[in-house]
């Protein structure tokens, strides 16, 4: 028997169970045995409604919230776990803050597999550890068979923000330079050739992963107006917010935007366009012109980095974004309106 | 038309659809129309990732969290939407803070009636404003038809504690008092009568309410070693858990324990065992024998504690919790094991 086989034997049950969720006995075993075993820090206190969390009063607080419910709950790079900790530590990231705190739900179906749970919660706790943020409180749920997806999750992150750093749509003017740190799109593509349901399979997998790396080394340029990741609704739906917001027009170019062969090739044979693929590692960033190269520069130095590139530019005139083609053409990225992926994120 | 239908028509359908979680025009108008109309505040910004929440540094920050899944989603004194925000405030004003910021989130099933999430996201709304906290970040995401239980909340509270507050178990002794702050099992008891399975109806209303004033007055009494608020599992998981923590014995008094008649009747009735009922407005506490009665009569002067008891005693002794019945006999109250009521809250 295996140190997990043994850990997990004592949750009587291979099986998520309704008691598993009613405030007694099992569930504070598969609390101990599984949650806290993983997400294990000097301030996740299982037994207590509320935890003190140290807060440097010379830096500002954000807090961000996010849900997550892929199908399926795992995929090639990654699954809801790791997902679960890189998509809010990113939103705190693009903001310009350093994440510090995660706080977790979990909506479990009866019946999920509970060394399938274990997996999962198992890389939920290495990602918040390579991303330097601890779990301190969470809350499971466990809901009757047929009335979950198997699994849910919601976490909300607190990070600190050097109060000097201003960052937002109302920085950018015409002439910055939009960057993407680096290929759009593998997210969505992954989970999709994760469900079979085409009968495809690749090798291709998620950019899920924490994005401090990036957003920190943009954080020392200048330049720097507004980062953002794009996921539901991907690369399109970044820039379109920035064209309401700004009301200013985009134009990016089709030869520029890094889109893997892969990717590629699955969006032209089921005609899903990647501008509007998620993406769950990648930063999306608007700089002046006149620093837009040193940016680059930056991000090409780093691993997740390497294909950095630089994609549009802003101007005056109808908050349109426009997409040059890689033959003159353009093409005008509409807001999206139907879900081309349901469930990705 | 009403205002409320003028508003909700612009989400252009009556129930919810896959679209409106696809991060594109669909969800805007949902977030717009229903979600921030309901929640707005200052601090709320729908377009943004992560939002400053401003701290003052001289007091310590409490974080805690907590998931929703309660069936039905609407019942006699409540419904999913003000549950979820007294469950995470109450957990806040247990530990002694003062409740200032939620983050929330949404997990909706595809085919959720606009109008019912509209009265849900209101309450919600009121709820907040009433216990004096922002809802200052959310997420929302829509599951396909058959794959969620029409709603699911998740809330993370982040409040402020004063630093010389000392609560916990580990400043309980032998002969404190254990105090409740008004009767058992009405929010266990509301909820199911609400589901109809029995075919009963009756007037009870769920006890769902912020314990906010309760919590502040007791944090007053110098003798106050300990708060709780009994949900999932009830008074004696409750008590169960101080009984572990501090490996002291616990016996309460039937005779001192308020449950309203119905509650009782319909336990008596279906086999329940009122220990065990899930409260959502009441608090625990643990108290000095010397200021109990102090801590009694503050409770009592408040319109939430006007049932407010002593009702039962620690001392030396194997940590058992024990029941003294009306009739002089003994009963040892177990740790729960198999649920009563799923879905509770």
């Amino acid at each position: 028997m295996t140190t997990a086989e043994k850990r997990l034997k004592n949750l009587q049950s291979q099986y998520i169970q309704l008691a598993h969720g009613n405030g007694g006995r099992f569930m504070r075993e598969l609390i101990d045995n599984l949650f806290a075993y993983h997400l294990n820090n000097s301030l996740l206190d299982t037994n207590t409604d509320a935890t003190a969390i140290p807060i440097d009063g010379t830096q500002e607080v954000m807090v961000t919230t996010d849900g997550f419910t892929v199908k399926p709950l795992e995929f090639p790079g990654g699954n809801i776990g790791s997902l679960a900790v890189h998509g809010t530590v990113n939103d705190l990231c693009v903001s310009g803050a350093v994440p510090q705190y995660l706080t977790l739900n979990a909506f479990i179906e009866e019946g999920l597999e509970i060394t399938q749970l274990d997996r999962i919660i198992a890389s939920l706790g290495t990602a918040a550890k390579e991303a330097n943020v601890s779990v301190v409180a969470g809350d499971t749920k466990v809901v009757a068979r047929g009335e979950g997806g198997g699994l849910y999750l919601a976490t909300t992150g607190v990070g600190l923000r050097d109060k000097s750093i201003k960052l937002g749509t109302s920085q950018i003017c015409p002439s910055d330079i939009i960057l993407v740190s680096g290929p759009i799109g593998d997210h969505g593509i992954a989970v999709m050739l994760a469900r079979e349901q085409f009968g495809m399979r690749g090798d291709l997998q998620s950019d899920s992963a924490n994005v401090l790396p990036l957003s920190q080394a943009l954080l020392k340029i200048p330049g720097l107006k507004f980062m953002r990741d794009p996921t539901r609704g991907g690369l399109a739906s970044v820039l379109h917010e920035i064209c309401q917001s700004t009301g200013l027009n985009i134009r990016v170019f089709e030869s520029q935007i890094p889109i893997r062969e892969p990717v590629r090739s699955v969006c032209e044979m089921l005609g899903y366009d990647p501008y509007y693929l998620a993406c769950e590692g990648r930063v999306v960033a608007v700089v002046s012109e006149k620093q837009a190269d040193t940016a680059l520069a930056a991000l090409q130095t780093l691993a997740d980095g390497k294909q950095a590139a630089k994609i549009g530019i802003l101007s005056e005139g109808q908050p349109h974004l426009i997409l040059e083609t890689e033959l003159g053409g353009e093409r005008f990225l509409e807001l999206l309106e139907d879900d081309p992926l349901p469930r990705i994120c």
